[in-house]
């Protein structure tokens, strides 16, 4: 039996802001600091002890995990970053305004654009400014496999292997694990996880710094979920 | 060529209560915070750009890091901690006042203590309340390597094994090394990449939140020393 934690980013300074944000390093803003540290306390309170953390190589979910961990007295547990736990890829809406894109490309196309399961948005080129292929933290990945845009389906194909290789073999072994993480990259897991359909992922909202507690068998069947 | 940076932790909480501290987990002082993020300015301005970064199971250490990473636009490297590279452990001296140290056992004797290189402090006991075979932390230790006190001979022989499993593959193949620690571990790993003496290293200081950086060449000789 062992304990896995998904926990979403506290409020970054562009959810504030109402940009599409994707791959984009921005910082968490002053609640969102706060959410990540009452999530810690959280955490605290309910005596979860953890053995392993991940998150992804952006700046938001990693000072989220440290808020958390560090609240919970429980900072110097092994950490590991991994670009498949990143948010999904945004393309050319990264930085984008969500009301100014809405009115450009119209509210329906922005809204499948948010909510449909396999439609790609449009692309960046890897020529682009703000491109990830420009990005040093990408340096070491095969060009072919970094995004230029994603979908959810993309984002989950992505994500999985990190769950196969790194998440579910923890868990296997008894280990407590914590992922601070993503809206998307988070609802992949989430939809793996759960078997959830590819229609109803979709409508799956995770509140931000708020952790969520699976309790696993030893065969990865979730035998208790609950909301902190 | 490689570069190869440490920083001893900023002030703690009981560096400014002149106490004894070792292993015991005690946080960043408010100056403590402030010299990690101005030594990551200075890194930055430097334009230094990590590949790897080494820090110890203390809080102090760790948050250390995480400023000067952050302040330096590189909190997303690998971040790997280790309990060798903790504070020399300081036995049952710890948690204790310096000057009532030395009241109790004599300048001389804490003196001694403090600078000599193979003089053991009092030991804590298994058994005793502190000891670190009571902390999760160092769990998955073989217990007899737990210690319940370090001099700074028997603090290299448990920070040298890192330097050759893990800094220095790193550095022969190419990567800049960041190492956040302590004023003993970094201690030992100076006396043994400097080839100082025994006696000489005891006055070797080395100043809270400086970065220290070293240019390596392919065989590991030191081709500059500079300090931010």
């Amino acid at each position: 039996m062992s304990k896995l934690v998904f926990i979403r980013h506290g409020q970054s300074e562009w959810n504030l802001k109402n940009l599409f944000t994707g791959w984009v390093d921005v910082n968490l803003s002053e609640q969102g600091e706060q959410e990540a540290k009452e999530a810690g306390r959280k955490l605290k309170e309910a005596g979860i002890e953890f053995d392993q953390a991940y998150t992804s190589v952006l700046t938001r979910a990693i000072k989220t995990l440290h808020f958390a961990l560090e609240e919970s007295g429980q900072l110097w547990i092994p950490e590991e970053k991994s670009w498949r736990l990143n948010e999904r890829h945004y393309g050319a809406l990264q930085g984008k305004n969500k009301q100014a894109a809405a009115e450009k490309y119209g509210d329906e196309q922005v809204h499948i654009w948010r909510r449909s399961y396999d439609v790609l948005p449009p692309l960046l080129d890897a020529n682009d400014e703000g491109s990830a292929a420009n990005d040093r933290r990408y340096a070491n990945l095969d060009p072919r496999i970094v995004p230029g845009g994603e979908n959810l389906k993309v984002t989950l194909e992505r994500v999985i292997p990190f769950w196969e290789d790194k998440i579910a073999p923890d868990l296997l072994a008894g280990k407590n694990v914590i992922v601070a993480a993503h809206g998307n990259s988070l609802r992949a897991l989430t939809k793996y996880i759960e078997q959830i359909s590819d229609e109803d992922i979709m409508n799956v909202e995770m509140a931000t710094g708020q952790p969520v507690v699976y309790d696993l068998d030893d065969k990865l069947n979730i035998v208790n979920k609950e909301k902190l």
